[in-house]
């Protein structure tokens, strides 16, 4: 597989180079849309365009839908109109929402004008929520049901809309002014009377507000194991519904973000592969600038303390190694809190439980530390520096985790995403305040 | 929201505390499984037991399917066998073989005896199968129909089996050998004639072997967004389904595992709040210990250095500054490289492609940070020690981005975790090697 996918690109990439689309297209010809979609992903932005239109069209469509909204952005600017109005009309109208915000807005009007009547009207009414939010990537095209019909009734509903509802496994149930009273799923559906009226069967629903967060109504769906979850307004009223595959798409998403800021970067917005160096540069640049000018502060801390520098050298071997343990201590107390907070097992409001939870970790930890850095120091150096490194871990590790794990609260209270707030960030802050706590202690103890 | 369940567990908590369990019942039982599952996370593990058994019966048994393994499993030994057997039998084969895993050989071999056979049978099919495989994580009860079937048949199939198979909403299609031909869905079921054959709806169906690592087969089953995949045996026998809300339990274990070896810790196995202190301090303390060893490192080049640091104390100023960019540099590195391996968007066998990229993306950024640092570090003190500022930052920049682009892939080649053997390692390693550089410069630019 992996060989075979690596060999058939580089043959592709040779074909198109060598403009011989017939050889390329009979390689293309017997791949499924999986493998074609690995493909297409991995080959340059002109490549792409011209693989993408020797697919075989029911190939080719659903390609597209399985692409990220980025790249599929790349491909209708590429494509001529006629084509790219075909692959607009079969995407959902939540998917379309999404690749309208990746154009230029000329382009997402003439793509809207150029929609039926009805599906522009879906779409229309994705768009009119807030970026972020819910209501962006849930789908209007439900099957909803109401409390006094039958069994046989809400079935000919479903069976009416087979062909264009977004999934016919959870039906809504609304009453006349279309306020959500609950669930049915098609299982239940099947498995009663025909004449059996909703009501009887109807479960009470887990529910988004199309405003909420959509991190925060995916991760409900997920946690729930719910096939969909529908979404209602201010009013109760229902809007639209979120299937889990959406659901999942969100999640990834937003871990792809939080993982790239808790590395120092910007998440790419393509595959790694067909991300242009410049992008992958410009998403590194500025946090490294960022956190550099964050690190000066450290020159400026040593340069108080250069003259101790200069009595005692041996004091400098050892500032990578606390500043580190440090540093390292803090992310772990980062990184434990913020996938806690993502996973909603932490609140805001915790904040206080977390500090006195770190503090105590940190001690021990520090203690742990403290004890083996001063064994270790002791014996390769003198008791006297041996002591100035194990009370300066013990109090970097507590200092740290308490930081570390504080900080990414801090970060949601500010609204600032939290792992921006943490690892990159308390890395700068525990270097500079562990090297003021190191030459504290050195000056204490050793008397200079 | 936040305010109530702080302020119930708050009062659950004192209501327990004075043994009153009336008030505490009255407390819990206007509570959905959504709520109480919260609520049940953040007590303490005797608390939960307790509470546990306040519950409505209906919404236990919901709750207790909601609940991580572990957390199962400390229920378990809290409560009563006759408790324990009751959420035992509800629970699906997949679930329970996740429980087993949680419980004394002793506790889990009792409670596999007391189920009815044909529950025992599907749990042993699953139990068959190596640790970390999807068919440790797939359910042994699907429907599946035959080719030859007629969609009324295949119907009757479905809705016989409503109350116990995992999905009835993907049928797998099979021969007379139980070898999987493709899949038809319930929607394509309903919408077509009853005299219809199967074989005319069959679809080509991506499938996992059941002895596929867990996380890949759930990565496909979200990436295809497919709401459930067949898994087959090396004969490509069918042998059980993976549905997407337990391809997304898997993924997200898996995430919060990548996160946590990121930072440099191991991850929980209970949410944050109801971890132990002395689980979070040893799920750390190794990592710690181990990364403050390889620090070591550090302090031994810098003992090399010792006399050119006497010479010249202010470039002792730059040590945190250079390494942590260094560090920084090489995380980002890390951190893209890791997600996209995740995401299947790079292979191992990319190596040599990530190499050169990585390495130009370095030379960029260490000819920006370099040329910064030159100009700033020029002004503060002289052009000669903004000279050595300068070419380090470029130098260690690029070696920073290499290493860490590349180190990923290298764990992967050699069968460890790519998170652990990034961000951690690499700092420690380009810690070293950037002190190298940064001596090896400065003795040349300055003569010394």
């Amino acid at each position: 597989m992996d060989m075979t996918l690596e060999q058939v690109t580089r043959t592709v990439e040779r074909h198109l180079h060598d403009a011989d689309l017939v050889a390329a297209a009979a390689l293309v010809a017997p791949l499924d849309a999986e493998h074609a979609v690995l493909l297409v992903e991995r080959l340059g932005e002109h490549d792409r365009a011209v693989l993408f239109r020797l697919l075989a069209k029911d190939v080719a469509l659903e390609v597209f839908e399985l692409l990220d909204a980025t790249l599929q952005g790349d491909l209708v600017r590429a494509l001529k109109d006629d084509e790219v109005a075909a692959v607009f009309a079969v995407l959902e109208p939540d998917d379309r929402v999404a690749l309208l915000d990746e154009l230029p807005a000329a382009v997402a009007t003439r793509l809207l004008r150029a929609l039926p009547p009805y599906e522009r009207g879906l779409t229309d009414v994705v768009l009119g929520y807030p970026a972020r939010s819910i209501g962006r990537r849930m789908s209007p095209e439900y099957v909803a049901t109401r409390p006094g019909a039958t069994v046989a009734e809400a079935l000919g509903r479903v069976r009416a809309r087979l062909d264009d509802a977004e999934t016919v496994y959870v039906v809504p149930v609304t009453d006349e002014e279309r306020r959500l009273e609950g669930v049915v799923s098609l299982r239940q559906l099947l498995g009663a009377e025909p004449d059996t009226l909703v009501a009887s069967l109807v479960r009470e629903a887990h529910r988004a507000r199309a405003t909420d967060p959509a991190e925060e109504a995916a991760r409900r769906c997920a946690d729930l194991k719910l096939l969909a979850m529908p979404v209602v307004d201010s009013e109760n009223r229902l809007v639209g519904i979120l299937t889990v595959d959406d659901a999942l798409a969100i999640l990834e998403e937003e871990e792809s973000e939080d993982q790239a800021r808790a590395g120092g970067t910007e998440p790419l917005r393509r595959p790694y592969l067909s991300t242009p160096l410049t992008s992958i540069v410009r998403s590194r640049v500025v946090w490294l600038l960022f956190l550099a000018l964050g690190a000066t502060l450290t020159v400026q801390v040593l340069g108080v303390f250069e003259e101790t520098l200069e009595q005692m050298v041996v004091l400098s071997l050892f500032i990578p190694l606390l500043i580190g343990t440090g540093g390292n201590t803090g992310n772990q107390a980062a990184t434990t809190v913020t996938r806690a907070l993502a996973l909603g097992d932490v609140r805001p409001r915790d904040v206080v439980k977390v500090f006195l939870r770190e503090l105590r970790v940190g001690l021990a930890l520090g203690a742990l530390l403290g004890a083996v850095g001063f064994v270790a120091t002791s014996a390769a150096f003198d008791r006297d520096v041996g002591l100035v490194i194990g009370l300066t871990l013990l109090a970097v590790c507590t200092m740290a985790a308490a930081v570390g794990g504080v900080m990414p609260l801090v970060g949601r209270f500010v609204r600032v995403d939290p792992a921006v707030f943490s690892n990159p960030f308390i890395t700068t802050f525990v270097d500079a305040a562990g090297l003021v706590v190191y030459f504290l202690v050195a000056r204490a103890v050793l008397g200079i």
